[in-house]
C-alpha cells in the first residue's frame, strides 16, 4: 500500500508538535488510516537553527518549490502563517493536485472561498479545522453532522482573548483597560489587540462556520461586528442582577433560507452552558433539527491543541485519498446567499438609558416602545449617577432589529432621554 | 462502485428515524462515504403493522436469518434492544463477516468485550456510539482523539434521568421522591427506575468509555457505583453554600498505568462546565495530555438524536469497508487491566456529620483527621437539628480514599460523633 508523503510548511511550536505526534502515534495513525504518513520535506527559514525535535536534516529546505512542486508529496501541511504569499504557495500546491491542511484562519478568511473552489476543481481536499478553534473539532463535527442533520443556529465563543477579558471583568469586577493590560502581559492578548477586541477575529471564524453550516458563500463583509471595548462594569453588573452574563458571541442562524451572521456582546442566562465558558476557553453551541442542542468545548488555541487538530485533519485527508472521495469533504456553496433584513432578525434586547427623573418620563418612554409593538420581560428603574436623573434598564421580549432601531431613534427624540447608554442582544433563553 | 447493503433490526422510533435519514440525506451520505447505502431487509415483529415511514414492503421480514445469513447484506444495524437473543444474532452476523452498528448499551455492557473480539477476528467493525450518549459523538471523538493524544481522565454526566432529578432537586428545592414521581410522569424516568437511580446505567456507559480510552478490559464489576437515592436537600444546600453543585458523575482516570472507574454523587465547583449541564442533558469532559480539557455536550437520548448517531456510525463503517481498515477502528485491549487501590485514589471529599455540642468536640475530631494527615480547605459548624447537637461540614484537601476510610472509621469510635450523615467526592477544581 502506497504511503502518503507530506510537506510541512513551518517548524515553529505547532510544526514541531505535528512532527512529534506523527512520530509518537505512528501505529495508531496507521491503524486509523490504513497507511503510513511520512514527512518528506519541511519548509523553514533557517536550516541550521537548533530544533526542539529530532528530525532528518535532509528534510529541511528554504525553497518552497521542493514542497509544492515535488511529485513525491501528496499533502501540504501549512502551519507557518502569512496571508498573500502563503496563498500563492497553496494555490500552486493545489494546481499540482496536492491536498492541504492549514491552521491559518487569517488566510482562510481572506482566500478561503477561492482556495476551496480551486481545491474542488483539482479534486483536492483543504482541511482547516485547526484554524477555527484550536482544540475543538468543530468543522469536522459540523460537516459530519450535516450529512444526517440540518443546522439551524450556531452560537460560539470563538475568541479566547476577549473571553479571557470578559471573564476577568465579570469575576473580578475590573475595568476593560487594566484587564487588557494584564492579558497582554500574560500572553493572552497581542500587543495590538484590535483584531481580537473589535470582534474581527471572531467574525473570520464565524464566516468559516456559517459557510460550512449553511452551504452558502458568506463573506466577512456580511458579518455584523461589534467588539467589547465599550462594555462597562455597570453593564456587567446590571446584567448580573437580571440573571445574565455578558459574552462576546458569534451567531449564525438561518430561517426560511435567509441567514444572519453577527459577532456582538450578548447577554446569556447565567445557566446557559456558554455563560460558563471561562477564561481563554472556546465553545461552539450548535442547534440541529434532528439532534437538538449540542456543544463542543475546549482550548481555542495553544500549540499542542492546534498540532493535534492538524494531525486529525491530516488523517481525514489521508483517508479521503484512499477512499477516492477527496474534494467532497467540505461542502461547496449550494445555495444562493440570502441575508436577513433587519425586519427578519428576531431576538431580545437589553437596553440601558439615562433619563430625566421627572413626572411622566416613564410613560413617555413606554409609549415609544408600545408604538413599535415592543413589550418587556424585565424592567429596572434606579436613581441615576447625577442628581435629577434616573437610569432605566429593560429587557424586551422577542422583537425584530428593525423594531429596536425604530424605538431607539424615537427615544433619542424625547427630551427626557439624556442618552442610551448601551444596548445588547439577549439570547440563549426560550 | 459496489453499493453497501444494510439489514436493519428493529423499526421502532429509532429504526424509523434511520430509514428517514438514509432517504432524506442520500446525496450527502454518498458524498461523504463515496458510495450508496441501501436498505435490503428490515427485521420486525409484524410485517403488516402500519408504519410511520414509506418503505418497500418486500424489505420486511420476521426471520432474522434473512438478515444475518444473507450474503447480500454487508452491515447489520441493530436498534431493536434485547440482550442475550440479540447477542446470538449479532454473533452469527459477525461470523458471517457482517459489520455491526448498534445503539444497545445494555447488550454492549454485558457482551461488548466478547463481541469486539469476535469482530476483530472476523475483520469486522462494531460501532456503538449511539449506545453511550445519544446525540454526543463521544466514542468517535475519543477514538479519533486517541490517535494523536493520550487521555488521562474522563468525567461524565451520562445518565439523563438522574441528571434531571438532581437538577429539579437543586433548582426547585424538592426532595428526591416527589421529583422521581414527576420524572416518571413526564417520561424522563422508567416505571422501575433502579438501573438509573442506583447508577448502574451510568456505570455501563463508563465501562464502555474507559475501555476505549485506556485500551484495557475493564468490566462492570470493576466500577465502584453509588446512586443518588440518599442525596438530601441539606446535602444540596450545604454544597451550594460552599460553592458546589452535586451531580452524578462517572469518572475514569489513569495514573501510572493504574485506572479507577466510578460513578458517584460528586460536588463540582458551580463554575465547572459540568455543573451547568441541566435536566436530561448529558456531557462528557475529557482531559487529554496534548489537547487539555474538552467537553462534549448534548442530548443523552431521544429517538432522532440516537438515529442520527446510528447513521453517523454507519457512515464510518462504510468508509472503513472501502478503506480496507475494518476491525481497527475501536482499539482492542492493549494493556493489562490494573485497578487503583484505595491508597492510589486521590481526590477531595465533602464530609458532613452530626456531633455532640460539648467542649472539646471539635478538637477530638480534628485530631482524628490530623492523625491521618488529612487537612481541610473549608469547614462549617452550625447548630444541629436537635438540641445539644451540632453539625460539621468539611471539605478536605486532596487525600487518598484510604485516608478517608481510616478517618471515618476512627470518627465512628468517638463518642462525640453521633453520625456521619454523608460523604461525597469533590472534583473538578485545582
Amino acid at each position: 500500500m502506497k504511503e502518503i508523503n507530506i510537506g510541512l510548511c513551518g517548524l515553529g511550536t505547532v510544526g514541531t508538535g505535528v512532527v512529534k505526534i506523527l512520530k509518537n502515534h505512528k501505529d495508531e495513525i496507521k491503524h486509523k488510516t490504513g497507511t503510513e504518513i511520512s514527512i518528506r520535506k519541511i519548509l523553514v527559514n533557517d536550516v541550521h537553527k537548533k530544533r526542539d525535535v529530532v528530525i532528518n536534516q535532509e528534510w529541511l529546505t528554504t525553497d518552497a518549490n521542493e514542497l509544492v512542486n515535488n511529485p513525491d508529496i501528496d499533502v501540504i501541511v501549512e502551519v507557518m502563517g502569512g496571508i498573500d504569499d502563503t496563498n500563492l504557495l497553496l494555490e500552486q500546491a493545489l494546481n499540482n493536485k496536492k491536498h492541504i491542511v492549514t491552521a491559518n484562519k487569517d488566510l482562510m478568511a481572506v482566500h478561503g472561498q477561492k482556495l476551496l473552489k480551486l481545491a474542488k476543481r483539482n479534486n483536492c481536499d483543504i482541511f482547516y479545522d485547526a484554524s477555527v478553534a484550536g482544540g475543538i473539532p468543530i468543522l469536522r463535527s459540523l460537516s459530519d453532522g450535516l450529512a444526517s442533520d440540518k443546522i439551524q443556529k450556531i452560537m460560539g465563543i470563538v475568541n479566547g482573548t476577549t473571553n479571557y477579558i470578559l471573564t476577568k471583568m465579570t469575576d473580578e469586577q475590573k475595568a476593560f483597560e487594566p484587564v487588557l493590560k494584564e492579558a497582554q502581559s500574560l500572553g493572552f492578548a497581542e500587543a495590538d489587540p484590535t483584531s481580537d477586541v473589535e470582534g474581527l477575529d471572531a467574525a473570520r471564524k464565524m464566516t468559516l462556520l456559517a459557510n460550512l453550516a449553511f452551504k452558502m458563500e458568506i463573506s466577512l463583509d456580511d458579518v455584523e461586528v461589534s467588539g467589547i471595548r465599550d462594555i462597562s462594569q455597570e453593564d456587567i453588573s446590571f446584567a448580573r442582577s437580571l440573571g445574565y452574563t455578558i459574552k462576546l458571541i458569534g451567531i449564525a442562524s438561518i430561517n426560511g433560507g435567509k441567514v444572519e451572521v453577527s459577532v456582538e456582546p450578548t447577554l446569556l442566562p447565567n445557566e446557559h452552558p456558554l455563560a460558563q465558558v471561562k477564561n481563554e476557553y472556546n465553545a461552539v453551541y450548535v442547534y440541529g433539527e434532528a439532534v437538538g442542542e449540542t456543544m463542543f468545548y475546549g482550548p481555542g488555541a495553544g500549540s499542542m491543541p492546534t498540532a493535534t487538530a492538524v494531525v486529525s485533519d491530516l488523517m481525514e485527508v489521508v483517508k479521503n485519498i484512499r477512499l477516492g472521495i477527496s474534494g467532497n469533504s467540505y461542502i461547496s456553496p449550494q445555495y444562493r446567499t440570502q441575508l436577513k433584513e433587519n425586519a427578519d432578525k428576531y431576538t431580545k434586547y437589553f437596553i440601558r438609558m439615562e433619563v430625566s427623573d421627572e413626572a411622566g418620563t416613564f410613560q413617555k418612554i413606554t409609549n415609544v416602545f408600545s408604538d413599535q409593538q415592543v413589550s418587556f420581560a424585565k424592567i429596572l428603574q434606579l436613581p441615576g449617577s447625577t442628581k435629577g436623573t434616573a437610569e432605566i434598564v429593560m429587557v424586551t421580549h422577542q422583537i425584530s432589529k428593525q423594531q429596536l432601531l425604530n424605538s431607539l431613534e424615537n427615544l433619542y427624540q424625547l427630551s427626557v432621554v439624556n442618552k442610551i447608554i448601551s444596548n445588547y442582544r439577549v439570547d440563549g433563553e426560550e
